[in-house]
């Protein structure tokens, strides 16, 4: 961190890049879903998958300056940067998915490295296959030198807490990498009806909260004390999950035999970012999760993102010792920074 | 009602009924699902359902006799039952269900019967066919006097708030019917991780709140205003889903054009049950929803209900006159009855 970092300025955990342009792919035959760029209105590219404009987006997608100039209006001093979610390619072959992703994270470390201190790397990892997924994130972690990764809520439908994930996120644990878990393909989309936005707007936040559910359920933080992990969009639906999870814990002896400590308990070692758009939510999660479980997440460039994330705290009234926890505490220990400032 | 009724007792919208037997299929090919009594321990029998054990209830789920005797220590002097979910039997033909469903009706108004004033009916109709649906609720309302009917958070799959189903709510609205939807048959059951309660605990919350959240897509409160219609489980997820809604509809042109009336508006229209076990939570749902929309639900008599409902919202705070809105006046606004009690 530079001396130029202001007390009081928040640390953003949940803020995407994409690249400015994307690989050629090297292979015989190309993934249907291989992404590329083509022009937009101005400052922006649309990112096209499988034949479709998925995305149209931002040049602060990929303009570091422009990203470090947006910074101070957001209250912002501090900002880890993952990738597009859909770029996460679980739905290719793991050795399609690779490159593409070690491209990603050669253009996250260049932006980390441009950006004076600014921002901080979470990178990409071929979940689909676990051992692969091990081999790129020890690349992130020890030679590119980022804070972690960022992964999917589930992998090709299996949620996070499935235990054939276990060995990366023991991984994870063992080199002290963060890890960011990101809604992706959620599950209910045929409960939806109207226009595509509602898979982000609604979509999303169901799938991180079953996700998070499902690491408590497998007592991921029981088997992994030391593991770092972050939930998207407040944790989706868990906050309000978890007291049926914590009640049914005490009815059912199935759930009471597997479940081998308190869901409330286990849900307070986990991260979860601010991005709710609602003081009496964030007092909510607050009250769900503890003063020390939550962090700034704003989506930051995307269309749909909290362009006043300190301001949304300061909208909930919290104390001052728990707003200074969400804007910089938190981030902190979930990021494996110094827990003060090197000012 | 009955003179024996105590100002400050609640009313219960959200409890079930299994009858003691379910009739013989009279067709010539019995359907899988049809279900059948098989004896269990003491004051219980098993509810079977394709060769399989659904679930084991108590006696309480037909005795009304016992069941009254159980609403003083609950706090509770009136009770609308409905059937136990899964035999709303969405996935038989509705010719088949057709029959099933009006035994459950006509058992669920012999209890009301010998209820003294103590039961109300939500009946159950067969939504796999609208018209038969609508011909069913005409039955439940005019001939056995039910407040309503129960249905499920999505049928075969759809949402309630798909527009197939607008026909059968416009009956509802114009018959005066309650509708109380509760979760059945959830989405997202591949995210599960863990013993099959887990499909009630974590599947249900989930289901009803993108079965809310439909609703509010599709502007059923701008279409039907005079529509009485509850959720179970607090809404499920909606107290999530309701502030990103909210937000997003006011970036993503698409949304704005398909949800005519601001989301959180629309939301204060619809109806929600306390049953969610936590105090936070019920201060939350009644600052998302509204001090007016919130009533009484217990699930009673499953294993997993709430045994001290009016426990349960005396935790959460509130002033008295939201107390007695949660304990009596909203639940009586649902249900179509006095606002005053004819003592």
């Amino acid at each position: 961190m530079t001396a130029t970092l202001k007390y009081r300025c928040g640390i953003d955990a949940h803020a995407h890049m994409v690249p400015h342009d994307f690989p050629s792919y090297l292979g015989a035959s190309v993934p249907a879903d291989w992404p590329s760029m083509a022009p937009a209105q101005a400052c922006h590219r649309s990112v096209m998958i499988a034949g479709k404009n998925y995305r149209t987006v931002s040049d602060r997608c990929w303009d570091t300056a422009g990203r470090i100039a947006d910074m101070p209006e957001m209250g912002l001093d501090l900002q880890a940067i993952s990738p597009m979610p859909e770029l996460l390619s679980y739905w290719m072959a793991a050795s399609d998915a690779q490159p593409l992703l070690r491209y990603l994270n050669e253009q996250i470390a260049a932006m980390v490295a441009e950006s004076g201190g600014h921002l901080l790397g979470l990178g990409a990892v071929p979940l689909q296959d676990v051992d692969m997924a091990i081999r790129e994130l020890e690349y992130c972690v020890r030679t590119l030198g980022f804070s972690g990764v960022e992964v999917g809520s589930n992998i090709n439908g299996r949620p996070i807490g499935a235990p054939e994930f276990d060995p990366f996120l023991e991984a994870c644990e063992s080199l002290g990498a963060a890890v960011f878990v990101h809604a992706i393909r959620p599950a209910g989309m045929e409960r939806l009806i109207g226009p595509p936005p509602l898979q982000q707007v609604l979509g999303y936040p169901s799938d991180v909260g079953l996700a998070a559910a499902s690491v408590l359920t497998t007592n991921l933080m029981q088997r992994r004390p030391g593991l770092r992990i972050a939930f998207s969009h407040g944790g989706g639906t868990l906050g309000l999950l978890l007291p049926r999870l914590q009640q049914s814990w005490g009815v059912f002896p199935a759930l009471k035999e597997c479940i081998t400590a308190a869901p409330r308990e286990q849900a307070r070692k986990l991260f979860f970012d601010t991005l709710v758009f609602d003081a009496s939510t964030l007092r909510h999660l607050v009250a769900q999760f503890g003063e020390t479980q939550l962090l700034i997440g704003t989506d930051y460039p995307f269309n749909f993102h909290d362009r006043r994330p300190v301001e949304s705290i300061d909208a909930a009234g919290f104390d001052e010792a728990t707003r200074e926890l969400l804007l910089q505490g938190n981030a902190r220990r979930f990021l494996g920074l110094p827990l003060e400032e090197n000012t």
